[in-house]
């Protein structure tokens, strides 16, 4: 009766997806059906005694028919327009753009089951099975970052995860004025400046010791509309993703409080910077609300160095100042599980490789991530609260992003209602809508990703081997690009990959070899994106498919100075242009980790770029 | 080719669910094999030339077989639980309880064939299909409001829409601050409470006229984190959902920036203590940020008096006083559709009759919805912004939510970005990320919304037959308990409904005939509750289900008194009390408007709560 468990190199990844050829389409719709059989027998047997209300008589009149053909043309017209405009990216080896691929069988069909019931999961009481998956996938977040008292959730996205994160550093930092108000001795003797820098865990060990006043103090809080401005700066990366200017307004710390940390060439934060302007603001006593970092940017999947911003904390706490710190790790927060073994321990550095090889997480034995990677991974569980979307490397069908907080203590300061109700006595919010920024929710949501879970656990074992056949594709793209020039007429074009990827993003310029004008350049590669994307006409006829970015001085800085001038443009270009266009390619496909199956992709991308390339140089005469 | 428009009477809902039975469920199986066939077919077929990335070989590996295995003991564990743990609200006549019933059968055929591909709908690029479809909903929400320059999106749910709408008058009435930095002429010669009184109109087309500096203002508006406390009061009413209190918090004006208007013992805002309340402010020049009109109140179904809320803002505008109106129509807004026709013209009161048989929205030339709520109704359109939840009266499966604004201009005060790029010449954004608060979002849900409108069009051919036998499915449950006493023991058992619903929800208390004990009342209501819930055991087995609410003297003051009284318990009961208890049904079901299926259920129900009565009182022998 038991499921059993799989040995270590047994997950075969080519099980559980559809396939790029729908090479388990009938594997997926016998399951489908399966499952729609027992919900529809489901629904037969609750009070068997009861006729249908739908008799035969209805389904054989007139206007039966007609509605269902109406119905079916409606659908058809969908069905065509889904057909026409959508984006391949269940493909194995053509789209290498954005943070998208096929999406994971059990997922898809655990969704499909669990909405035919169409639980609720603001409450138990409108959805006690998927209710208590999502409390045990909160666990499971949980336990992928570390956090020995924590407790996590689903949310519908990454914005919304981050402003929840936000909201929290923001009520928690708050309430040492109101505890002031009211009960004054848990701060007694402490200057505003020293309130402003207590720890998360000094708050939450004070708000706990006087639980009969909690609700009272939640109401002095920054809930109460005071306090905002007094609490001080919240440090994002300078890149910083339009998702935390929004956070920032909506939240009412408004934008005025957001200071941008440069980052480095590598696009990760620059920790000296950093400090710098830690220790700025804090001399002229200007707290530090919170620091973001990001572990996955959207446009490099660069890491940021967690362990640096954390030994930063740990080394200003002795100076009285403490910053709360959040991860932004909506793309990147699957990742960890390829440091955990499978009791949820992170792996030692050097033993990596040898289980790497053990369950097969690479196909050929390389190790792909760095120390400075490891070690940003690692530090995570020594953060407050972490962003992580199932529906990016979790491989799960959109709308899923999630939350996981480190003290399932700091969810009381955002939640509502004096009297904390819980389920039968176990630790599942009887309203979770209460505890949460959002209502209503789709208990399918929990079902999907609570099942990919369940067959892909979040360690080296399961999650681990798919991250680590992205990463794997990632890297052969990258090695691919750098290998490679295209001959256009008597032009040559040049590739230069941007950066050594973190993880498992490469982004990529072609350069016309000799012409060092930087508005040219931009210009090529602005023109392969409108050849390789939608923009240019059908995307269904579209060989290869990537997508770009712009790097420009307002959100970059000069980071990508040394790029551009080892690709031999100067200093002076690029302070003239101020942005240079690169392409990117989230690679996400599980197909391309084995080198013979890249060996058949990489002729076909050649000749697709190549083809590419020479409309735009013809377009051009 | 085309889509033939059914005539007046043809729409037959029975085509359109799957059934209490499973009536329809042989065609929802053909129609989503079909669609799941178009799906697989597409994906085969996109670059034919490319072999599968799965061969048969591994397929026929021992280690595909063992992972197949796995994913399905997951499969069959996450079945299991659904089918112990979930809760049958496809019956068509034993579930009385929440906002639930079962969902439309185009929306989930629709979201189960547009997740395969998995589009996001945060920007064009990545969902060019869904994202067409979302704009055309949103376009459908605008003409439902009889908006004329409106414009509407998708929003996960209700309590994130509402927060949106605050977030949107938040901004917009601090916007005069802005000019007033930024470009002064715009707001010369008014006083400080003048700028706070300025017609949203009045605002956005001032901002229009400087479009050059609009990111200037916009950076100098509530986004900066500046003004928020000077911008006024938040009213709402009494019942206050507790979104409101999270949307305050969250947007940081602040909890103390609500407040509460008390409803009338119709449970409708009190329009005279809504005046009165106003002028009170008005007279400390205290302004008003905005009042919340609810339509369809969550526990009572009440539909504010939208007209006179917008009758009053007119009365009070020759004073200077102006309030920003948004309506929670997360509930009821749907409801509009059954006064629009064809056209989408608003139905003159007098013809409705008519029109309703004409188009056979109730089974029976009754007139079940009064002129106040019709009023109600229309007024809407003079309205800022609206919430409307396709996931509650749309019946589309969770999550999907929806907001409208009045005037399309006003999403440049919340979207970011200085360039607004828009596709193609058309009017839908490239990002939509950048207009709305949240971020990644299914294209699913856009595409099982869409197909809902199609089938079902917003007017009294489609959308409005569905609300009407819901509708007329609530009042013959609602003259059924009217007429019901029971009998246990020497006990007799009275039920009591709350008010004559506005809309399709039925409020009612059973209470031992001659105990006049308040506590005791609300003790069986409460056991009642457990009984028909899944507190006690097993609801797969449960013959009559619904659910419950308080209704407590801190969020609804003295209004439950006068239903308190007729019961006769006394005030002075009541004021020792402090809260009544009582069972609540959203009347969701479309099986019960014929007077003959109610007529089956009727027995079972009266059966049912005989036996749970009974059960109640031998136990508490």
């Amino acid at each position: 009766m038991n499921n059993e468990k799989l040995s270590k190199n047994e997950m075969n990844l080519s099980a559980l997806f559809i396939g790029d050829k729908a090479e388990n389409g009938q594997l997926y719709k016998d399951l489908l059906i399966d499952l729609v059989d027992e919900h529809l027998g489901w629904r037969q047997n609750y009070m068997p005694q009861d006729m249908p209300a739908i008799s035969s008589q209805d389904k054989s009149s007139e206007s039966y028919g007609k509605t269902v053909n109406h119905m079916k043309d409606v659908l058809n017209e969908m069905s065509s327009r889904m057909r026409t405009h959508s984006v391949p990216w269940h493909t194995a080896g053509r789209y290498w753009g954005h943070m998208n691929s096929e999406t994971l069988m059990p997922s898809l069909l655990a969704y499909n089951f669990a909405m035919l019931w169409n639980g609720n999961n603001v409450a138990y009481e409108s959805s006690p099975a998927t209710s208590q998956m999502e409390e045990e996938v909160g666990q499971e977040f949980a336990q992928l970052m570390s956090y020995k008292k924590g407790w996590g959730h689903i949310v519908a996205d990454g914005s919304l995860a981050n402003l929840e994160g936000l909201w929290y550093a923001r009520n928690i930092k708050s309430l040492p004025f109101a505890m002031k108000e009211v009960r004054p001795e848990l701060v007694a003797g402490k200057s505003d400046w020293e309130m402003l820098n207590m720890s998360t865990k000094e708050i939450m060990d004070a708000l706990e010791s006087v639980e009969e006043d909690m609700d009272e103090i939640k109401a002095h809080s920054a809930r109460s509309g005071k306090h905002l401005q007094r609490l001080g700066k919240w440090l994002v990366p300078q890149t910083k993703h339009y998702s935390w200017l929004k956070a920032a307004d909506i939240i009412g710390i408004g934008l005025d409080q957001v200071i941008p940390v440069p980052v480095d060439h590598k696009y990760r934060m620059d920790i000296n910077e950093l400090e710098k302007i830690v220790r700025e603001l804090a001399a002229q006593e200007t707290p530090i609300l919170g620091v973001v970092g990001v572990v996955g940017s959207t446009e490099e999947g660069a890491i940021d160095s967690i362990d640096k911003i954390i030994a930063l904390r740990e080394e200003l706490k002795k100076e009285g100042i403490y910053y709360y710190v959040h991860i932004d790790a909506a793309y990147g927060g699957y990742g960890r599980a390829i440091f955990l073994d499978e009791d949820n321990n992170f792996i030692p550095f050097e033993e990596l490789e040898d289980v790497y090889e053990e369950y097969g997480v690479f196909t050929e034995k390389k190790q792909h991530l760095s120390r400075d990677v490891y070690e940003a991974y690692k530090a995570i569980e020594l953060a407050e609260s972490v962003t992580i979307d199932p529906h990016k490397m979790g491989y799960i069908p959109y709308s899923a992003g999630g939350i996981v907080i480190q003290d399932v203590r700091m969810r009381d300061v955002i939640s509502y209602f004096a009297t904390y109700v819980f389920e039968k006595g176990a630790d599942i919010p009887a309203l979770l809508g209460a505890y949460i920024l959002e209502g209503s929710k789709a208990g399918a949501t929990a079902a999907s990703v609570w099942a990919a879970h369940h067959v892909l656990p979040l360690n080296v074992s399961g999650y681990g081997k798919l991250i680590g056949a992205s990463i794997e594709g990632s890297h052969r793209f990258y090695d691919f690009l750098e290998a490679e020039t295209f001959k256009v007429g008597d032009k040559e074009i040049e590739v230069h990959t941007l950066t050594y990827p973190d993880f498992n993003m490469v982004d990529y310029v072609f350069k016309e070899k000799g012409n060092d004008d930087l508005t040219a350049m931009n210009k090529l590669n602005h023109d392969v994106y409108d050849y390789a994307s939608y923009v240019k006409g059908n995307i269904y006829n579209n060989e290869f498919i990537t997508s770009h970015t712009d790097f420009a001085i307002p959100d970059y800085g000069n980071s990508p100075l040394q790029f551009v001038n080892n690709l031999g443009i100067s200093t002076d270009e690029w302070n003239k242009v101020e942005k240079v266009t690169v392409l990117r390619a989230a690679v996400m496909t599980p197909y391309m980790n084995k080198a013979e199956e890249f060996a058949i992709y990489a002729p076909k991308i050649r000749a697709a770029l190549q083809e590419k390339l020479e409309q735009i140089y013809s377009a051009k005469i």
